[in-house]
């Protein structure tokens, strides 16, 4: 309850830290890592925005770049009674919150002991001592000298955000972009030399969602940055399409489905045709009808992955914005998604009923219920041609969070159905901390294996190195028509 | 399958029973044990009866002390074919039973291997052992011989009830007491000075489920007791609201629900008045008009708890009384609830739209379905400053579940939000061994996290006695108005 | 991705693979693994069909053998885009498929890196290394002679079937036969001697659930087989227990169900009747009518087993053939069952409360949904003492598989209530493997109890002969009246 006592000698990172604790194990465990760890990062999921690199203008300061965007830390300050406002999380209707980075950053510090046994611990000790060569311990004491040290990086060129790209290895990593986007900033990018290592994917959720607010805006803005008439259904279905080739064009390799429900049970046509009609003449979509249409929608995503090769990501089973005043005063993302039980065994079945077999088709899987993966996810990767079982995914990308996933999901999968190492992370500074984690709990897992003797060392550190890099590489392969034996 | 073999040497318990096999972080859980062990109890959350406390009788006899009454020890044998009734499990019907405690004793004895691998075998060790000094082992043999010492100690003023409070290290102890209780019981332990040392804990169940056969019953006590007129709805809100003012009065620090479902969706106010008229008027209610009521109930009490600073704690996700032919013949509490898949997110939705930022607000969530750790638990207290997470409970109480709650639930909440160890036991004898057995687990745990470089082991010391004494003093605090930061 | 390297040394297997790797814990495992390695194998359930052993002829070659009926083994190399034509499995259409079972094993061989992490990779270990004396890894280079090597030892008598069972160490098997069978495989067993050690299964599924194409087909033959007209529902249930009474002279020790629920509501009767008869006369039934007949039957299978002692095993909860097009194309069983999430504590219930305290009924309960072990199978195995809880099963049975089963089942059933290992396999070759990981496991997880000092080593050792023999014996026990203290 009370912060930790500041540490006398310098602060650094135990080289064996998520390790596991077992002498013998860990030996080996160092080995694998050995091979891992050098590896360039393959980031083919995340949420940095594209207009980051496009822009490559400085980060602001220590608390704009490390705490106020990331509702991880935001969060679980919020949880003791700490005001979001307090925190600099800006409020919609433009009211009052805290404007003074050195003093967020100070409560941050503070606060340094609510992170103890959390992942966010791990990436941001691994940010402040690795990336920034902090060398003492957050605390009310220790703040400013912090954040000077941190200000002080953040203003030199190699801290801006391409020459990051290179200091954290990043080989590609993906944007994440509203179907609607104009691609312009990847545009900007691609004349910059940038743009086959940061490539666009496809998040046409804004207009596959019935319910939300803005639908009918993004289908207007549809409309006009694909040039095709979205007034009906057919004209939407083609308007997709168009984009989509667009996105590929622009170096995309997938789409990503944030969905609630995993369902891709298709409706008939013309009834999609005349939902499709009537909530965009202004008919309010009853629940049922949006979770319809939507899964009517995935399906259709999936035949549109047959035909363009884009790679169909789906990530559901998030209860988005529990608390409405949290929403109304903050936005989106702001801690308050909420998991819930989902279902994929017969949610998917339609679709791998139509498209599973399939040699042009893949799609990989996350999800946020882990008791998914030995029931249903890994007995469908297991089985699927089409199908890879994607990596344990935000509140499940943790030390103890990702061993579980091996442990439950290998046994039945096996290494060759798992896309490897996905970061899905808006927080740029914590890439390399999150491939990290990863390659030190991989090296962890296999490492048992081979104490126990069900794997030699040097398959372990093949499949580690498959993981790390290899796996996503070849998991999000550039569009082509036939990828059954990539 | 046969019993083990009388031990030659006197029977004592390994020091670093509990702790990790793994001698380098056994050593560190040592270290942090030792931190522990000496600290008070802290037993927010119980079902002895008041009036063992408030009389300090003399326990009657080892079976009916450690045996009779304790459904886990009795179901054991059950489940092996040996009937409740010559354990001594009395019957509603007056019917015989075992009444010799002697016999009831030496089978236990004799079925001591029955209890291998499970919780129960480390309770009962320990108390055994630590508790009445028994040097050896249960068995056929020794079953007389150990009967002799334990009657022979219950018969000494230093196992009476309030000396073993002392003993015991119980620094507070909370009972569990109907909505209709007159807390007379209380009231006598107040005048002999126990009154902030045993607290009463408001259970309205009965009063709230409108199914139960006894409803009708409950309603008109609580009228009496409260000297309210509970013949509508508003009456019945009033008299709850002047239970919980009394209870509070008389040192109450929470409320506890055990609802089946955690749902807390609202009734529209004029039909939960209109079906409160027409059950109390002699209607029976449907399933769901009960469970309805029930909802929107939990909803009216978190209301309450804003108003008069209760701690709310949920229990839910039981099918209580599975076998008809045994609730029947032996009445409830004998074994056979059985947990259901409960849900949370959906369910709590309203009651966290409308108090979950309350800073007056507390509640604590308990779950049967450790499914939900990693997925909806955790997640809410990570996020609302009202919701804590209350320890693993009943069956998940035990080595290995207390290990993988902490393995599935910190990563996500934080330690700051959980509630620290609660036991949950009408066996009186126990809560020294279930604390201490909570305390050897997470010490356990947290030496992992330091051994894997995950954490400082200054920083573990300070969080193992935060979850064993710090926090569950902090998570029930004396009602205020604001407990925002406490 | 790419495949191993090949070993320089003769290929050999660790003493201790499987083992835990912490060398303390491990020093006791090996010593509890002693005792059980040695043990006879009882292989209570099994898909091995009863005319291998009643025609014992030769294995046919390496790949009929271990490939192309594994579909554990198919699937795998399937999911990653090896179609099952190459595989040599059969089209029910009788298209071509590779019949050059060289070449299959080639296949095979190139993608053993594909095995890795998975249980078939220890089960394929053992069984090539133990059974066939194989002393090198598969890869394409070692194909062709490891098929040589296969092909020549299959030829030999002592790997015919029957010389297995006393090379394999297996006291007794069984086989699983549809209600229809008239055992005339098993009579010819039992006239070669072999009665007692091959004895067939109940399982009825195949006239239970009304919605599959074969039903009528079924109804007829077990009319015909038992010799009681099958056109009322009451012959039906008269015809049932004829056979089941057939069954128990043929050695039977119990009846398997593998609904996709594990419903038991009953039926009304006369609707029972009169749903039987109108599908008896052609109409389609409902997929709810199916589910509440197949229901309503389970529970009538219950009170059977209550009359004639054939202990009850349910294996709910896969969704069997999920992709319709390999369905059509090769039949069933090719990998494409997927399971999903199954309730027990309510869909049990009737059975429970009906028969759940008669000593004359035993059931064991198994399932694919991992979730279900400590919130519902557990309590329920812990209280009732006619349910016991089965082995990890299917996708469960792996070495993490297990090793969470005894961690999450344990402590609230006790070992007591479990059914000790069962297998389920159709890979003969593969049962010794499948019990010695078991076995191992088991060490393990005992080791670890007596290394915590939970558990003392005598106990473990004997706790690990009852779970390996003594349990799968006293849990199929030949059919008696009360088996209350069996």
């Amino acid at each position: 309850m009370s912060p930790s006592r500041p540490a006398a000698a310098p602060w650094t990172l135990h080289p064996h830290r998520a390790l596991p604790a077992e002498p013998g194990v860990r030996e080996i465990a160092v080995r694998i890592h050995e091979q891992t760890a050098p590896l360039p990062i393959v980031a083919m999921h995340g949420h940095v925005e594209a207009s980051v690199f496009a822009d490559d203008e400085p980060f602001a300061d220590p608390a704009q770049l490390l705490i106020v965007p990331d509702h991880y830390v935001t969060r679980m300050m919020a949880s003791q009674g700490i005001p979001l406002e307090s925190l600099g999380v800006p409020r919609r209707d433009g009211g009052p919150v805290e404007t003074d980075s050195r003093q967020i950053w100070r409560t941050f510090c503070e606060n340094w002991h609510l992170y103890r046994g959390t992942p966010s611990r791990f990436w941001l000790e691994h940010e402040l001592v690795e990336v920034f060569g902090v060398t003492e311990k957050p605390s009310s004491e220790s703040a400013d000298r912090i954040y000077d040290q941190i200000a002080a990086a953040v203003a030199r060129p190699e801290f801006r955000p391409r020459a990051l790209l290179d200091s954290f290895g990043i080989e590609i990593i993906s944007t994440t972009d509203p179907a609607s986007s104009d691609l312009s900033v990847h545009a900007r990018l691609a004349a910059d030399g940038l743009g086959s290592r940061v490539v666009p994917t496809f998040r046409p959720d804004g207009v596959l969602q019935l319910e939300r607010s803005t639908w009918r805006e993004e289908i207007a803005t549809l409309a006009e940055v694909s040039g095709i008439d979205t007034d009906t259904y057919a004209g939407f279905l083609e308007a997709l399409r168009e984009r989509r080739r667009a996105f590929v064009a622009a170096g995309a390799r997938a789409t990503d489905h944030g969905h609630l429900s995993a369902d891709t049970h298709p409706m008939d046509e013309a009834e999609a045709a005349a939902l499709y009609a009537r909530v965009l003449a202004g008919a309010e979509p009853t629940a049922a009808e949006a979770q319809a249409f939507a899964a009517h929608m995935l399906l259709q995503m999936a035949g549109m992955s047959c035909e363009d090769g884009l790679v169909m990501q789906i990530h559901p089973g998030v209860l988005r914005d529990h608390q409405s005043e949290i929403l109304a005063r903050h936005g989106q993302d702001k801690g308050y998604d909420i998991p819930v039980a989902t279902e994929y065994t017969r949610a998917l079945r339609p679709m791998l009923e139509r498209h599973g077999l399939d040699p042009r088709f893949r799609c990989i899987l996350f999800t946020v219920d882990e008791t998914v993966f030995s029931r249903e996810l890994a007995p469908l990767a297991g089985a699927y041609p089409s199908v890879r079982l994607g990596a344990p995914w935000w509140f499940l990308d943790s030390p103890d969070g990702m061993r579980r996933f091996r442990e439950t999901a290998t046994e039945t999968a096996g290494f060759a159905n798992m896309s490897g190492f996905v970061d899905d992370t808006r927080a740029y500074a914590s890439i390399p901390a999150r491939h990290d984690l990863a390659r030190r709990i991989d090296a962890g897992y296999l490492a048992r294996l081979v104490a126990e003797h069900r794997l030699e060392e040097d398959e372990a550190i093949e499949t580690a190195i498959d993981l790390a890099y290899r796996l996503p590489l070849a998991s999000y392969p550039e569009p082509v028509t036939d990828r059954a034996t990539a």
